[in-house]
Order: structure tokens, then sequence, then C-alpha cells
């Protein structure tokens, strides 16, 4: 199934990258609850995460786990917060997202960034996720 | 370090257990979003989920995973969601929330259930989770 992040993944559609490997993929929120607010998803189209298969499942949550160590080395946070919701796109997607108050984690305000700072951000995190991949 | 869900771990406090293996307990949460709202914990008290070890991590992970397969047996919903927040209670903890609509998963509603309905949810859960885990 082609789903709009079956498009960001194959660059159909641009998207803020932030860290790849052979299975997922992730990117900037557009809408971001708050700064640093990453997406990350399998390269399988599958609905619902819990839908996955157990490795592929496996595979995205060893891989979000990456990208949030990353995500709290590059973002003044208290932690960084997890949520899969998934009731808008039809493809599995983990959110990340750096949190200061209980209210950054209930997707009830978004902010607006420039793509200018959105770059930034996503190169930062990327910065962090290479090098943690290499120690 | 002694937790809440330490204490409810080792059955100082009582809690509606609808799952357990060697290294992960579940359990209703008191103040749901929804009807079937699991709390999920890793029986290390460590805060932070991405503080883990990448094991224990896993571990919980697939637990979840098992839960929530068992959670969709038990009760009607569109999809069950995964929140790692964290803010309260510092002993990591995966929701698993039975979604209908993205306001579930918002946590700015509580609906308040019975002890017998709490009882029949965590049995109805508990008895998929067993079955699932035979097959």
């Amino acid at each position: 199934m082609d789903t709009l992040f079956s498009k960001i993944i194959s660059g159909e559609i641009p998207s803020y990258k932030v860290a790849e490997d052979d299975h997922c993929y992730a990117f900037l929120d557009i809408q971001p609850n708050t700064k640093g607010h990453v997406l990350c998803v399998p390269k399988v189209a599958i609905d619902k995460v819990f839908d996955l298969p157990e490795t592929t499942y496996l595979q995205l949550m060893s891989f979000s786990r990456n990208v949030a160590l990353a995500i709290r080395k590059a973002i003044d946070c208290k932690r960084v917060g997890m949520s899969v919701i998934g009731l808008e796109v039809p493809h599995a997607h983990v959110h990340l997202i750096p949190l200061q108050s209980m209210e950054d984690a209930t997707f009830q305000k978004r902010i607006q960034l420039t793509s200018d700072e959105m770059d930034a951000t996503a190169k930062a995190i990327a910065g962090y996720f290479d090098t943690l991949q290499s120690l």
C-alpha cells in the first residue's frame, strides 16, 4: 500500500530526515508538539503497530530507542516521550516527543518552526544518531 | 529504589493484574482514559524508559505487544494506542489504551469504573493473554 509515509521514505515527498536503517526511517513531524518531535516508521506499510510481525515491531522499537537517545542529546528536555496512536495515517508510526510537561504529550497544541529551524533541528539529531551508532 | 509500581509488583499495594512474566508486570490503570487502559512496567525500577538497558527495554516492548494483542481481543476498540510519558511516577511504564478516537489518547479525560467492572476487565484481558502465550 502506498501511504504518505511510503512516499516520504522513497523521497517522492521531501522530509526533514533524522535517521534511517535497513528497516526504518525517522523524520521531523511537520506539525510538532515541541521542537525535536520525530516520527519513526517501519519501511513496510502496515497500518497498526501491533499488526507488525514481531521482528519488525522490535526493529522499530530498537530504532526508536536509538533515535530517542539522539534526540535527548540534541534537544533540551526533561525526557523524551513516546506515543503510538495512528488514527490519521494508515502506516504505523512512533511519535518521539521532547517533553517539558505533560501538556507537551497531549497533542493539544502544535508549534510552528521555520524551515531553517526544522533543518537545523533535523541535522542536530541526525549528527548525534550517527555518532551513537558508531560508538 | 522503591516506587509505587515496585510495591504493586510485590503485591504490597493491590492491583488489577492482567499479565506477568520474568521481567515485566501489567495491571489496569486505576484512572483509565478508557476501559481496558493498562500499564506495563519492567520489574526493575528505572525512571526513564530510554535509560533501561536495551535488553530490558526490548523485553518491555515485546511484553507490551503481547498485552496489547490481548487487550484488543478483550475490548471493543478501533486500535490500541501506546504512550510512554512518565512525568508522574519515577518507574518506566507503557500505557496501552483502547482507542475509539484521538481524544482517548490525550489524557484529558478519565473514566471511573466500579471495582466489579475493573475486576472483570482485568480477568478478560488476562484470559486472552494466557491463551495467546500458550499458542
